[in-house]
């Protein structure tokens, strides 16, 4: 299955159809794609996913059987099925770079497009960003919570379904845990993949010590001996010792996958460095997330590396990355960008109308991160000097920044449907995202009620979105 | 990527290896794959994805690719590596059907096969049932919690991946979902796809009202007006009452997709009646799940249709299933069965050893499930007249059960590689799963603290996991 153009809520097609029987098939629409709130009430989140969805885009095409499917529905024009047949993305993205830190109401992705084009790429676009960011921002706070420890993914066997394993474990990557346990992760992106034995190793030998000597003498190398299967204490730890001994092994590790880890840790620590085996380290796996590693740390526990299965590859504690993508505005015949509001029941899922830019201004001395501000496209702004940014919910609340260097946060990925971008490397996305982190001030990493970092309209598109609701409001 | 061979932990390849190296390749061996609790504290869960696991161990395969990556690993023999290469699966399954309702610590699927075939299948036989029987639970709790009311499978743009939003959709069916806004499933599977506008439809027409008219003259037979995009009950429901009167439909619904569904719902019902349009329905959807939606039905909420998005596909509120997959005995040079069992820090996480078998025990008159007995495969046990079963954990608890018939959950499923079971059409599945459920007491299907259903060891299963832990016990 590698034709994903089907992939598409069924109202995709009903309303392209649409499009195409009222003649607005050609009519210039503008999407963002954007998301409410951050995952597990933190300070921000990662965008990743853009790589898969240029390649996506690139490949949109309606093959003859999704044709006939579409057909056997009953719904659609003839005319419409033969545009399907031969349409291709055509259109224009706009996107930060994969690994860039995003927060709440800015456009991840900017997307202009005919009608049709726009509307059949929404769901795609959305699964893919959605699933990704959300991985990429969990994994970011369990690597976080390791401070410096190293952090592997092992999620495979709890992950929803076979690519989310696969996409999971490079989000993961991107957003700083180095390998996994995914070996078809290793084989398609490069991504080291690792891992030695499971308890069946053990149960399979008449007994533990045979087990481990076994494997010592297979891959003196790369020892990692589970030593849960039977007593930590009593005889994994003590069998392990030995045979690392028997076979003149000095690097390598154990691993802990059941019991209190802190505890044990500190235990099998003292063991190993009273056995002169103090370059062994201890790997810990077992329903291990953020909040566990912070504790097993705070505790004293001697863990080297953390091996993060279910609680990373699902993000456990929030596993919906609510991302939407909205009409912003439509180009009227003689290209006028004309912008467009959703209002709403609920006052969050109010839009910010308008084709946008995003300007990150830092802070000259600490290079540090200090607000965005979401401003017309081609809006001009002076940030030389002092810059006055404002709440846009509470437009008294100012604030003047002085000294600092704006940059652009959308950059051009495809233009009339081709590529204009350089894709990076994994490994550039992985140092960049390393870098985007590093620029946010400390406040906004807290885990516990972090500072609210400042997304700020510019006067000009405050106006322009206070003018959209005030027409909405005379409509009542 | 069709070939998800190497869609396994790597430490399965470094234990096939080690099997290969130390003349163990051939030896066999029994795995259970099994859970450990119930998704979100409920009674039982719905074993789901035996036809997509089929499907992988009829093609499992290793290609020229495959083989060239370990390779590079650098720590496999050239032997093991040729081995592989022509290597099938040709062991033998045994699992419940797709549907059946399943309790913690039984087996779901029984594995007898090869050393190095055993383990390599294990992740990926996990993640398939893990993922599949997650979503399987989570939509049935939701189609029992809307009582008789439709539930849509509104999903992909929030699910894990492609396949996650794919095969979820097939999970959620088997459940009791009958249809999905997902295109593709529909393609795939014919589980009908359905879905008609967003609220980019609206914005991009001048007005609401045009918006709605519009449609209604494009789709008279499948009309669902999303009327929230300004405000539900001054414009959106009135807008669509005319447009609905303009085109003289009588049936199709409206769609709630924000604000206070049970309020508004409420209003809508009784602007429509009094329209003269009682046949037009009224769908929701905004973050639904279970529990919601019971809170709009307590509420007398006039929803006939419950979209369910986010909350199914990602089954958010617990969105880790968490089978496993363990040796349970080995054979023996001359093929006696050996049984094995795996002690642990937790006591929780000691595995029931043996190959086994389950009995479900139906009381003749009510034809409900009153226990699951697990016994030894081939364990001759006299159902007729009464049957005594005790608790596994506390012996002295024992009940005696009349008048019952007994059913064995396991059956076969592949002999020696090859399919021996006639996999049952989704819709068969789908029927089986409803009578599944209905089998069962209410007191078990409680949302908040259901009834524990028994699933005891008959008394020579029992004695054989005592044993085991005494010798264990005596190694210390």
């Amino acid at each position: 299955m590698n034709n994903y153009a089907l992939l598409s809520d069924f109202y995709e097609f009903t309303m392209a159809n649409g499009y195409f029987r009222t003649g607005m098939k050609d009519k210039v629409l503008y999407f963002d794609l954007f998301y409410r709130t951050n995952p597990d009430t933190g300070g921000f989140a990662i965008a990743c996913g853009l790589a898969p969805v240029i390649e996506q885009l690139l490949n949109l095409q309606f093959n003859d059987d999704d044709i006939d499917f579409l057909r056997s529905k009953a719904v659609f024009s003839e005319d419409f099925l033969s545009y399907l047949k031969t349409m291709r993305f055509s259109g224009d993205l706009w996107a930060v770079p994969e690994g860039t830190v995003v927060f709440p109401n800015e456009p991840i992705l900017t997307v202009r497009a005919k009608a049709i084009e726009a509307q059949l790429i929404e769901t795609m676009m959305l699964l893919i960003v959605n699933h990704q960011s959300l991985i990429a921002t969990k994994a970011n706070r369990i690597v976080r919570a390791a401070s410096g420890r190293t952090v592997l993914e092992f999620g495979a066997r709890r992950a929803h379904g076979f690519d989310a394993s696969v996409v999971g474990a490079r989000s993961a990557y991107i957003a700083g845990v180095p390998a996994t346990s995914n070996t078809l992760v290793d084989k398609l992106y490069g991504i080291p993949s690792s891992g030695t034995m499971a308890h069946s190793w053990v149960q399979i030998f008449d007994d533990e010590y045979q087990a481990f000597d076994t494997y010592c003498s297979l891959y003196p190398n790369s020892v990692s001996l589970l030593v849960d299967t039977y007593n930590v204490l009593k005889s994994g730890v003590p069998n392990a010792i030995k045979a690392l001994k028997n076979n003149n092994i000095s690097s390598g590790s154990i691993r802990l996958d059941s019991g209190d880890i802190a505890y044990l840790s500190v235990r099998a620590r003292n063991m190993l460095d009273e056995a002169g085996l103090p370059d062994i380290k201890i790997v810990a796996s077992s329903s291990l997330d953020e909040s566990i590693i912070r504790d097993i740390i705070a505790q004293g526990g001697q863990v080297d590396v953390f091996g993060v299965g279910e609680r990373l590859i699902t993000a456990k504690s929030d596993p919906v990355f609510g991302g939407v993508y909205k009409l912003v505005a439509a180009e009227d015949d003689h290209g006028n960008i004309i912008p467009k509001i959703k209002i709403s029941e609920n006052i969050a899922k109010i839009t910010t109308p308008h084709f946008k830019q995003i300007y990150r201004l830092y802070d000259n001395e600490s290079s540090k991160a200090e607000a965005d501000l979401l401003c017309i496209h081609d809006e001009k702004i002076d940030f030389c000097g002092s810059v006055e940014i404002f709440d846009p919910d509470f437009p008294w609340k100012r604030k003047i920044l002085n000294n600092i260097t704006a940059r652009e946060l959308l950059v051009p990925i495809l233009k009339e449907g081709e590529l204009v971008y350089d894709i990076p490397s994994l490994k550039e996305t992985r140092n960049y995202c390393e870098r985007e982190v590093e620029s946010i001030w400390d406040e906004v990493k807290r885990f516990e009620n972090p500072h609210d970092y400042y997304v700020d309209l510019s006067q000009t598109l405050w106006d322009v979105k206070q003018n959209l609701l005030s027409e909405e409001r005379n409509r009542d």
